[in-house]
């Protein structure tokens, strides 16, 4: 392996695409964002990468010589023989072979994934799940979302799809509908989006609790909000955080219990809520799966933020170079 | 790859152990079946193997230069590093090197893994699975055991415990208790016992069934009756199929979505129900589904019944030799 190398990172997104080179022990060297050109169905997209590289390397005073690959992140669906996407809506693009043309655009080998598979490598390489192979990672942001490591691999199932925890099953009878049309999926309960409504829903017969005072100086509240008053033990706040960690360490544990994975990494904005979120999701989890299961489990939090996506695509271009 | 070799599969369980001759097409040669003796610990176990083995060979006229190795399935827990068993309540053996004694008994190279994990292989070779790399094996018999296959490898854990499916909850309010000590596991709705306990249980509610004449006459239902009298559109038959097939369906679906296997391949007794199993299966995985992964999804019976085992012992030692 050549050393003093870089990867690229590239996490594209509907509005920035974030960026970074990261060298061979999976340190970010400079990181930067540029805006993702929606225009003309997103056909500018890696045109404006490969410029934007080669505007940092020479701000840098290094050569292309410098990078041995390029590791790409895309939301939506992907075909992982060929790296093209099957369908990214909020990009615009249609069976797009974007491996091909960001390949054409850079001159260096590229490997794509899909973005929370990505951030799940992440972690697993330079985060939270160092030196475990067997992984969950989920996301509460506004959504929730997943990705399933299995012997230091990715499972991508048949369509590209799988991982898509934020959408099993949680609450069977009178759940709220789902952005994906069904009801009582995992995210209407767990997310923050999902959080906030049950805290907002509740409140007219919580007059007692703090949350209603918070309410009606914000009229809103947030999801730190509910934890802060939970961490005040506020009885109608400790309510809505035990049933969403009942619901998510009942969901997580039937994983578990099918997976037997050794780290549970919980990432995104619900899981700054920390060791109020995290006790009573472990209490849950303990009395919800099998002993054996159990015991070869950890939960943490994610550890690199942001910065997760941009690591897995490193991760993944030096894995498919045989660096790793 | 030298032509017309045989593996040898062993499946290996409490009361017999089923072996077999196995070509590198997946072809059954011979079968047969010797007792397990259990005494001293099971001691005596790979030398009668491999006794009745060279036995077999003698018979059939080849030596055992016609033998490219042996494939192994062990009941319990296993450590696949080395193939020796953390325990094995049913045979008496903790931390046994299984894979060690075998190959000094055999003179053969041999790998060793799960029983359910190899049923599931060996479908996913010669079976119901045949040309899918992503699939869950179910298997519906007196308790309810699983293998997860991703990208053509069983999925192990950690601990060596995944596929536990069984054990997902099924009921999380008021269900019964199962062998592992917890409660409402899907174990306790979807075996053969559960289908025959809910059968029973609601029977005084329900005099107008046929099952309740059936019971009058048996003392006793089985799971034949259950499906059988749901066959004949008897209402308290086809509430109980409802139940099951809800439930079984509600766990299979959340997997699913995790993920996004190709194939859906249920085995073991309950399954020769067949279509008045899998149609009301089928239609409540498709409601609890999300549709991509539906529509991904093929819903198989099990097609190789007892040889499951043996076979999958044959493609193990092929993929170890990398014959395959």
């Amino acid at each position: 392996m050549e050393k003093n190398q870089w990867t690229v990172g590239v996490d594209l997104g509907g509005t920035s695409i974030k960026m970074a080179f990261i060298n061979d022990e999976g340190r970010i060297i400079d990181k930067w964002e540029i805006p993702t050109d929606l225009s003309e169905k997103g056909r500018f997209i890696t045109r404006d990468i490969a410029k934007s590289i080669e505007e940092k390397l020479e701000q840098k005073g290094e050569t292309k010589d410098k990078l041995v690959g390029l590791g790409m992140g895309a939301p939506g669906f992907i075909n992982f023989e060929n790296g093209s996407i099957f369908e990214a809506v909020n990009i615009g693009w249609k069976n797009y072979p974007l491996q091909e043309k960001m390949e054409e655009a850079i001159g260096l080998p590229v490997a794509v994934d899909n973005d929370a598979n990505l951030a799940a490598l992440g972690e697993m390489w330079k985060g939270a799940g160092e030196g475990a192979k067997d992984l969950l990672c989920i996301t509460l942001g506004t959504g929730v979302g997943g990705g399933v490591i299995s012997n230091g691999a990715i499972i991508h199932g048949i369509g590209g799809m799988a991982g898509e925890i934020g959408h099993i099953t949680s609450i069977t009878d009178g759940g709220y509908t789902c952005n994906c049309g069904r009801k009582g999926c995992l995210e209407t309960v767990a997310s923050a989006t999902g959080i906030r409504r049950l805290a907002i829903e509740g409140l007219e017969k919580h007059t007692e609790s703090e949350l209603y005072t918070v309410f009606q100086k914000q009229q809103d509240l947030t999801t730190k909000d509910v934890f802060d008053a939970a961490r005040n033990q506020d009885a109608y706040a400790l309510s809505i955080v035990d049933h969403v960690t009942y619901h998510l360490g009942l969901a997580l544990s039937n994983v578990a219990i099918l997976l037997n994975f050794q780290k549970l990494v919980i990432g995104g904005g619900v899981s700054m809520a920390g060791e109020t979120l995290l006790e009573p999701l472990d209490r849950h989890i303990k009395a919800l799966t099998l002993p054996g299961v159990y015991q070869g489990l950890e939960i943490v939090r994610a550890t690199l933020g942001n910065d997760a996506g941009v690591i897995g695509c490193a991760w993944l271009i030096n894995k498919k170079l045989n660096r790793l």
